[in-house]
């Protein structure tokens, strides 16, 4: 099967590669084409354009850093549309917002072509290892035509409809992700000023029945106070403010969520914005008393 | 080794259970003795009173129901308090607060004997398999020598200091728990009015950062509106506002806690108290909305 | 001093007869034109159109239903901009949204005339009464030379700086009173939960140090269940959600008006939002047990 | 009339001034004596203890600062009940929770006395200006003999019934403050970091439905970070809990007093327990990017 391939980011190389090594025959682009040697090592067909690669290519993937790329990687001169139509299929893996998508979804549909949004959840190391988790959605056929595709990139995906919904269950995921960074902050600085030992809390919570790999992986480095940002703390709030949004939409009162995204504006307003998004604990903490604060 | 063991319920059966089939010898007592001839069965002797059960073994467990069980054996006619004293240790394994904690260790340091507080995380099937987690704190000569029978009824014991800490670090893991199921009932209810199916949220929440074996039990249970009660919402809720009193004394502010624990006192006023915990689903479902929404 | 004055609503009409009875010549223009009759016998004169009035007067003040109609009454045909120009001044006194707000003042800007938005707080008793407040921003010069006027209208008017402060003002007034109208909802619930007489607690609070007009004459009718809209409560949350996101931008953390914001859309959600916002009360007190949420 | 009074501190001392005031022979006792020397200038008397008091007066009146000096003043040694019995009257006017209320109220009545609740609302300006609102509830017979009292004290008194009901319905009203103090506090620091002058938000305020002396007050002070306690954080803080605890046992869910529970909490923690309650603006402030908290 002939795939091609837009973006050779940490992600995107990571992916690509997979396919490479599952026999795929990749045609690969990026903006800075010199990236593209490493692929070539391995097989890879480069195209000087997106649309080149649209025109060579029945299914053509993207993984892109950030809404702009994802945008003008399709409406730009030499861009996806120029060759996109009736047969082709484009899956854009990148993550970004419900509009984005439904943006390059309008443009390709209307030239005839068919389109999928399938943002991942998962960084370098599951690309690599073809552990991502793959949120689609969009269009049916084309979806299906891409499972065996999604099965080497990642370990799981899911098909959830119609456009935005990727987006939507992405946001809903980070919403409970950051509350929970609230919770486990919250219970640390509890046990700090209540004379238990933090990292034992840690140990307790290991062993029970809310173990689970963040609080298991980020516990111990807040403790130490390093927040080398994974996901930077600006994002994190910047998703629990669309998913509050999303909930007023659809008039859906959600206290503690709306909580946590105080704490982490907050955080925000501390200049903890570049930190991980577990750097919420420092404003916890100093909410309890360092007297630092 | 001979061990007493005081009180037969759901937890205390399948513990003293665990002792015996561990080749201890257990001489058992419960309010109601007839619930002790199942353990006859598999080997226990009958206690006749705690003191007289406190009387016979060198080391002698309780598992009560509440801080008002606990204060009875151990203080009413033919108690603890008759029979204990120098070389004899009192362990009690119930979940109650600090000051009941504290009494009973007083009074059994009075008469020269030794106490140990032991509360568990983990409910009835944890307790079948020995794989309970054990809070202990009090008396560390005690509870060395009490390790052997821990490894026989947990998969994990942690001596975290000083009478109350047991108490207190249970309140701080029920507390983020709480906030956990909080959070993953927002996240349902979001997801449910925003076109995505609440059951794939599960499935995604499984394979990624935040998934835990909570998630994993509750969840499908919730989505179905089954709410047998493994922990009632009632206790806690009680679990919350303990954890919230410990943070005032302390001066420590947690906002998506006093949220939470609003919303489970919103639960217990709309009658789920006796449900399962998990129950606050469906406030948060009534809060998004009757679908007039 | 001769005015021109478009909208003759509720509000638009009790202030063009205000500024008629101050000695104002004025020449009104509504969409109907029949309405004009009244304040023709009144000493008015009619205008045929917006840009007929625009035409004929030096200062212009407009007081429309909504941001829709501030926007056709400027930019469609026969409307203000075909007449805007040097030495003309437009006063907009309806409610909008700072984006709208901007869309005119730019527009008028081009045209070389000078543009002022004065939103007001009060409705239609104040505005009979000449008891307005005033929220203006934009041009200073053409405000100061609006002031007179202003004096006729109101009891009193701000200038807030540049265009889109007056929308900001009002929002943060809204959010605070938000607040407030679910702290009274809090107490009246529990005052009744605990044996007290919510009126007395009405009475003891009209006595107090946080005695004001808004608990004074909402709180009996909210005792009564009675929820005539005054002000919508789909509108208090939308202005509340508009607070909270300019809080988002500003990186203002407001967790008390986050909790109060997600009650109006708890009531939002239950069907509640075209009654009186001070209906919060309804789930706050549904929240408290009796069992109907 | 002859009164006692026990406790001088900033409430304690305005009361007794105001009976001193209107004719009143008063005979004052303090903890710390020396603190009665300016009322003894204004004519009062000097008792050594709480009993002697008691024993020279047929009424005393009591306002001290917390449930503890309440209790020993009463049942210490040299205490109230020492000397309290027949056809005497015993008055607390602090603020104390329902359940030391009770306390009192069975030891004074088991002697033979007679025992009013008067919580007050209001702080030192009220208190100085006899200006308080009297929140009284026990003894129907007593509470009719210190209307005369109570009306030098305050503007207004109330009889809520039975022994509790005056604490609980200070907490109702204090806690309604506490959040509108918080919903001002998030107003101001939300006009400030979008641009708009909070001097300005305290000037429209004033003129609007929701104006309340609170507001005048206090806006000002706050603007200028000067915090003299009337009404000291700590203790506006343990009123909250203690309202919120109230709403526990009647399972009323409030989660807008319980933000504004953490905030003031929050500030507790950061060492302003003893500034006075609008001293959690600073918080809000800080938690709003100044950068420096």
């Amino acid at each position: 099967m002939e795939v091609g391939f837009l973006g050779l980011g940490i992600m995107g190389k990571a992916m690509a590669t997979n396919l490479l090594r599952h026999g795929y025959r990749v045609t690969v682009w990026n903006r800075t084409l010199a990236k593209c040697q490493e692929l070539v090592a391995l097989g890879a067909t480069v195209g000087e354009t997106p649309a080149a690669v649209v025109a060579k290519c029945r299914y053509t993937i993207a993984m892109l850093s950030d809404p702009g790329a994802a945008l003008s990687v399709v409406f730009d001169k030499d861009g996806v549309l120029e060759q996109i139509g009736d047969g082709k299929g484009y899956i854009d893996m990148s993550t970004v917002d419900a509009a984005t998508s439904s943006k390059i979804d309008e443009a390709v549909k209307q030239k005839g072509g068919a389109f999928v949004e399938a943002p991942v959840s998962g960084s370098k190391k599951p690309a690599e290892d073809g552990q991502l988790v793959i949120l689609a959605a969009g269009d049916k056929t084309l979806y299906d035509e891409m499972v065996p595709a999604f099965d080497v990139l990642g370990k799981k995906s899911f098909f959830l409809g119609e456009i935005g919904n990727g987006a939507k269950m992405k946001l809903v995921v980070n919403m409970i992700m950051g509350s929970m960074m609230n919770s486990l902050s919250e219970g640390l600085s509890l046990a700090d000023k209540s004379g238990l030992s933090p990292q034992t809390l840690l140990d307790v919570l290991d062993l029970g029945a809310i173990a689970n790999p963040m609080f298991k992986l980020k516990g111990p480095a807040m403790l130490q106070g390093s927040y080398n940002p994974a996901f930077p703390l600006k994002h994190q709030q910047k998703d629990m403010r669309l998913a509050l949004a999303l909930g007023d939409e659809n008039a859906v009162s959600m206290p503690v969520s709306a909580a946590a995204n105080e704490a982490f504006k907050k955080a925000r307003s501390l200049g903890l914005g570049d930190l991980d998004f577990s750097a919420v604990y420092e404003v916890v903490k100093d909410a309890s008393g360092s007297g630092q604060a």
